[in-house]
């Protein structure tokens, strides 16, 4: 492995970048972006070696898709033309069956595998980008058949080395669970920022009241839009189902209020806090 | 000041009597509780010098009530007939409109200082109790021209000297604000958490693809429902003003999703992304 395309050197691509090249100081590391200023940005931070163009790819051993989305499913087949017999491609979308979709009868599918890396913060861009943020997180890897068995070797290597933990998952059964483990708490968090903005016309209220515990609720209304209403566009059936359900239990909640009905009340807390023990695991 | 009493010691109580005894070595820290378990603890733990009962507080310079709103309401006029001349009761619930109301007329209301330390973590009992939980944040005081001149000041040193920053409102500002900066919180996070368990029986399947992220935002369904309950309770009328603000929005969010009205969940975040400014001031 010694040329890695770095496609998007934003969070995930260029902690990525960061985390590959302190493992494997000979490779070269190639970033392309849409925007040169990123690249840019890219370069004098470190995250990557030189800039490239996505005409560049066929002389990649390895590339990274680490861009919204829609992107993906855009770029995703014209990358695959382009890769060499030996090369492989991975995307670390949030949403995986309409990208695996996409390439599904593509002459190179071999080439590819679908990963979703399950870290990041609600910072984005390149300055966004930190060392070790992938290790002991979770990787789902889809449809992990579909790649060659060589190719799936190399990922794993650099997943292993990365520190990231594997769960193998189809694309549909990935798009259901994440919606509740990821995507609602997104939605969740932005329409609370969004309720107390409105409200709290005085700002300065909100500033000299607000605890930590608001702080944690609230923290992913900071994600990037770009990064975020694709996925949702992708995942919209599965995200409309946990909307639906969240919005039936707070409304429920709401009405034991109205009826006084307080022991319910705390019930709906106490069986909740089962949470904790789920909680454990994570982080 | 010589000798200090502490009802409650948890969290909150076992926290500023940690404190104020660092602070104050000569102190004697007297524990309250309902529980023989819990003075035991928070014996065992430093939290207190000695265990004591409510018959003793005529011989408190400084009362501290840290226990579940609805027992502050319950007890706050006997610990105030109790109290001597010179002797100060600060309490530290999260509602301040119905503790306030409980002692408007009480003889001994300058003897009493209503104050909400705006501080705390999702876990509870005297083995919560931290140093420096208050550092840096933000104390609301209510009613502040109730209280006695000199026990006002008393106060304020305590404070002071335990770092936090005071704010001074009225009790039904406060309980309207708090609705929206930290009960309304609380809540989300509970219906968070119960529509993911609800909805993922198979709990192998959250712990491995939840992130930090489900984890932030669903941190406070920890929280107890012994202490919460009644905050609801009391605070009710604004829980439910903002719980009707929360699920319309969750709606609204839902409903553009459906008409795949994608632009305008875009500018939904966008707009929303503005709270990280406010979160700046908060830690």
């Amino acid at each position: 492995m010694k040329n890695i395309y770095v496609i998007g050197v934003g969070l995930i691509g260029g902690s990525l970048a960061k985390d590959i090249k302190a493992n494997n100081p000979e490779v070269i590391i190639h970033g392309i972006s849409r925007k040169e200023t990123t690249l840019d940005q890219a370069l004098s931070l470190g995250l990557i070696d030189k800039k490239a163009t996505l005409d560049d790819i066929e002389h990649a051993d390895l590339v990274i898709v680490s861009i919204p989305v829609d992107a993906t499913v855009k770029l995703l087949p014209s990358i695959l033309d382009k890769i060499s017999d030996n090369g492989l491609v991975i995307d670390a979308g949030s949403t995986k069956e309409a990208i695996c979709k996409v390439v599904e009868n593509h002459p190179k599918r071999r080439n590819f595998l679908a990963a979703h890396p399950i870290a990041g913060t609600e910072y984005s861009g390149p300055s966004a980008a930190i060392s070790g943020l992938f290790k002991g997180k979770t990787n789902i890897i889809c449809e992990v058949e579909k790649t060659a068995f060589k190719l799936q070797e190399k990922a794993l290597d650099i997943f292993r080395a990365l520190g990231m933990r594997i769960r193998y998952m189809n694309p549909e059964a990935h798009d259901k669970h994440i919606a509740y483990v990821s995507h609602l708490s997104h939605i969740s968090s932005f329409m609370l920022g969004k309720t107390v903005i409105e409200k709290e016309k005085n700002e300065r209220d909100i500033f000299d009241m607000a605890g930590s515990g608001f702080a944690s609720t609230v923290r992913l209304a900071k994600s990037s839009p770009e990064m975020w209403t694709p996925i949702f566009k992708q995942n919209k059936a599965n995200v409309i189902e946990t909307l639906e359900g969240y919005i039936k239990n707070l409304t429920q909640f709401k009405e034991l209020m109205e009826d006084d009905d307080f022991d319910a009340i705390f019930k709906e807390m106490k069986d909740t806090n089962h949470i904790t023990d789920i909680l454990n695991g994570i982080n």
